[in-house]
């Protein structure tokens, strides 16, 4: 009992230290005067070190191995604290601070050597930079572990217990059904109404609409706050604390679907159950379940038929002239444009899957030692040929536009189809609690899906780990079946 | 050498362990969400634990005592550097951690009770609560403490090496003259001409133009932002992120003064040395001499007729509606009014240093044990008949009025006044270095203020101690004549 005391103690340091690093980020994104870049990095290196030293201190392991040792007396709650904070010690433990630290140095200095690449559509340039970036990816999963192949031991970083070869099956299935769909491209904008472009919208309509549509999906302001930055992103500073951010430009609806698409994820955080802060359970549980719900919120309510047909109006009245003339059936389809193209950030809902496939499935092989670095380009460009049906300009437009690799974030891309498979997943488990689904949506009674979703995922925030919490949920693991119905009903039959 | 690069070392990370502290508290006035409080208090809770540990370690003391021995070969830079963390440590290792816990508690349960005292207009109320706080203040003096007066050592916590004997010294001096000056009543807006109140100023139209008086005054807002809070203040996240807050009153030109004021703060902190940087030496030196920029630029720049000549035109301008049919001369007079009133922060230039005369002299009997608490009531309100010329009608307006002694902020007011003065001086010693000051202002050359403000004040940070600076700079230690006569210039004379 003493002991699990001492666990929580320390577990509630550990979390009011990564709340104010969360902080120093958000800030830095959204508030901080630009000159002050070089302060920040001091403030978040010295705010890390602390942290690593507290997670890798072997008090902190000898607790843990006691709790563990006595895993059958713990409370499901207490269970979950020790699996978190062990993996977070083990993860923290195994890799060394010198490798850690030359590490972090590579990828400084290869962002900008990327930058330039792109910007002279160079492979070769980058080239010397990502050999060194996999090479230290793999030792990184050595020093890890993995049972059997490198790449896991990376992907369990962000989706804890998935593997590559779980990944290759539910691929194998779900992208040749993609590719078939993107080849009829679904639905289209009618091309006798050509809707779009539509009048610029002003920043403050754009910020009150998005705010409104953070008010219906159910974000609390009186917790959280919507700001502007560069890229919106959602961050939790504090179990009382979730922000939210969105952009804004003239001629973009994207502010509408970014606001959902934050708000999903701050909903999942908002909604904790309060017994968790202060823990590290007080988040959600891994980046595939979290971003689940930001596609469920942003995709398939918020670009469903149903939805709109109880905003649209409402959407018409705020942003004055620009949608009066526009039609609800119109505006769907706008919203529901399947058109695939070479730029995964401007993708559609059907094709986006595809070019997290292409990386998923090269950054497996370079893993591997199957293929030559040298090869990427060209590798590249065929794999968009055969799945998307599209001819590579240049590397820019190709295997040089993610800032990912630069940033040696391998094991990172499957985590947004996985959202989005176990979105559609956790929809059908919701239709089938709920047949009148469509009455649901009609009505804007978003808290009834709201309160479900907190029940059955929000509240637990990472008691259960990802697979099992799935599993629960849905009654099944994760697999493509849902999503491809999911494309199939929205593209062949209706909206 | 060795030693000292250690002592850099552990200033750097207690510096900027300080500065997230200082974001935590900026963001919780400017940004936070309202119901985050719990959660922020344990953040603060978490890592000013942190930095009590870091500060207090044997290890700290050790380098610092063994760099005071060889302080004959120390930079100047490093012997301050010793200075300050030796006055850091010394403070927090003589508090007993228990003591410091019971006092914040003492605090925490006060100030409700105060705010009850208050609104019932009840000294009674509060006077228990009041023993309590002066009695543990006395146990810190003891802790701390001191040569002659229990005053000093709280004190000393403000202003480094400042006595009440001191102050006593002065205040004799000032408080008689200023007692003259406010039955005088000096500039009074001109009864003909009832300019004020002026039309509602939009609240984009206040944050523009103090905006642009940041600018005037030569406030970097690449280092820093202004944003909006309930009390104005400055704080600093960083050698390049100094940050300033206003408010708005549509019905109030506190906006102007409030933005000079902050601004001034800020230029100190702004214009500080950058080799300072991530040491303790990066701030100002003490809150008197940071409080006599923030007046220097608020009221003797920024309330002269020189400063308006140039930009009341601008201001006309800026503010459509409001001082179109205003005289520059009724409008310098208008901010200029001396009228005595019961309430510090509503006090004019002259009358708000009898406010603080009464209260310094008031904490100053209570811990010396020459008066009881139950007489306060009525020792304020004879003072305030005396100095002041008023009758207190109220507790409420009188021994309540403050949130200080609830805060258990004794040894504190002072430091406004010793501003006034520091001011005063700093003003006439600048005018010596440029004969043409009036010029000067007149054409709006603030950045020649500014710069030798900066050499002499603003680049040392707290190199040196505030009654060497001042000596240094004025060539005579703190006294009252400056600011006696800079008042009757004002009141007698011209504008």
């Amino acid at each position: 009992m003493k002991k699990i005391k001492e666990l929580h103690s320390r577990a509630a340091e550990l979390t009011n230290l990564n709340n104010i690093l969360a902080l120093l980020q958000w800030d830095q994104e959204v508030m901080m005067p630009p000159a002050a870049t070089a302060d920040r990095a001091g403030q978040l290196s010295v705010l890390s070190t602390i942290i690593h030293k507290k997670i890798t201190a072997p008090g902190l392991r000898n607790l843990l191995q006691q709790a563990a040792e006595h895993s059958d007396h713990l409370a499901a709650k207490d269970k979950a604290l020790v699996r978190i904070l062990t993996r977070e010690h083990v993860r923290n433990t195994k890799l060394p601070e010198k490798f850690v630290a030359d590490f972090a140095r590579l990828t400084s200095e290869s962002l900008p050597v990327w930058v330039a690449a792109r910007k002279q559509a160079d492979f070769k340039i980058f080239l010397p930079y990502l050999e060194k970036i996999v090479s230290m990816s793999l030792q990184k999963s050595d020093y890890l572990g993995y049972e059997e192949h490198p790449y896991d031991a990376l992907l369990d970083l962000y989706e804890e217990g998935l593997t590559s070869r779980q990944l290759n099956d539910i691929f194998a299935n779900l992208q040749p059904e993609l590719t078939r769909l993107v080849e009829k491209k679904g639905v289209t904008p009618s091309q006798d109404k050509p809707v779009f472009p539509f009048p610029p919208i002003a920043q403050k309509d754009q910020i009150a609409f998005s705010e409104m549509m953070l008010e219906v999906i159910g974000y609390e302001f009186t917790r959280g706050r919507q700001d502007v930055s560069a890229h919106p992103f959602t961050t939790s500073i504090g179990h009382n604390d979730r922000r939210v951010t969105n952009r804004y430009r003239p001629d973009s609806l994207e502010f509408i679907f970014s606001a959902l698409h934050e708000g999903g994820h701050a909903l999942y955080e908002q909604n904790i159950a309060a017994e968790y802060a202060d823990t590290p359970l007080d988040e959600g549980v891994s980046l595939g379940i979290h971003e689940s719900q930001s596609r469920l919120w942003e995709n398939i309510i918020g670009r469903s038929r149903l939805f709109w047909s109880r905003y649209f109006p409402i959407l018409q009245q705020a942003i004055p002239g620009s949608f009066q003339h526009v039609e609800l059936d119109d505006f769907t389809r706008h919203i529901n444009k399947i058109q695939p193209g070479l730029i995964r950030v401007e993708a559609d809902e059907v094709s986006y899957n595809l070019h997290i496939i292409v990386r998923f499935e090269l950054e497996r092989d370079l893993l591997a030692g199957n293929l030559r670095i040298v090869e990427l380009p060209e590798l590249w460009n065929e794999k968009y040929k055969k799945y998307l049906g599209l001819k590579v300009d240049s590397d820019a437009n190709g295997v040089l536009q993610d800032i990912h690799w630069a940033h040696s974030s391998l094991g990172y891309f499957p985590t947004y189809t996985i959202g989005n498979l176990a979105a559609a997943q956790i929809w059908d488990a919701y239709c089938r609690s709920d047949p009148d689904f469509k009455q649901t949506l009609q009505q804007g009674r978003l808290d009834k899906i709201r309160k479900w979703l907190t029940e059955n995922i929000y509240s637990h925030g990472s008691l259960y780990p990802p697979a099992e919490l799935l599993q629960q949920v849905c009654g099944e693991p994760l697999h493509s079946g849902s999503f491809i119905q999911y494309l199939k009903n929205k593209t062949e039959f209706s909206l």
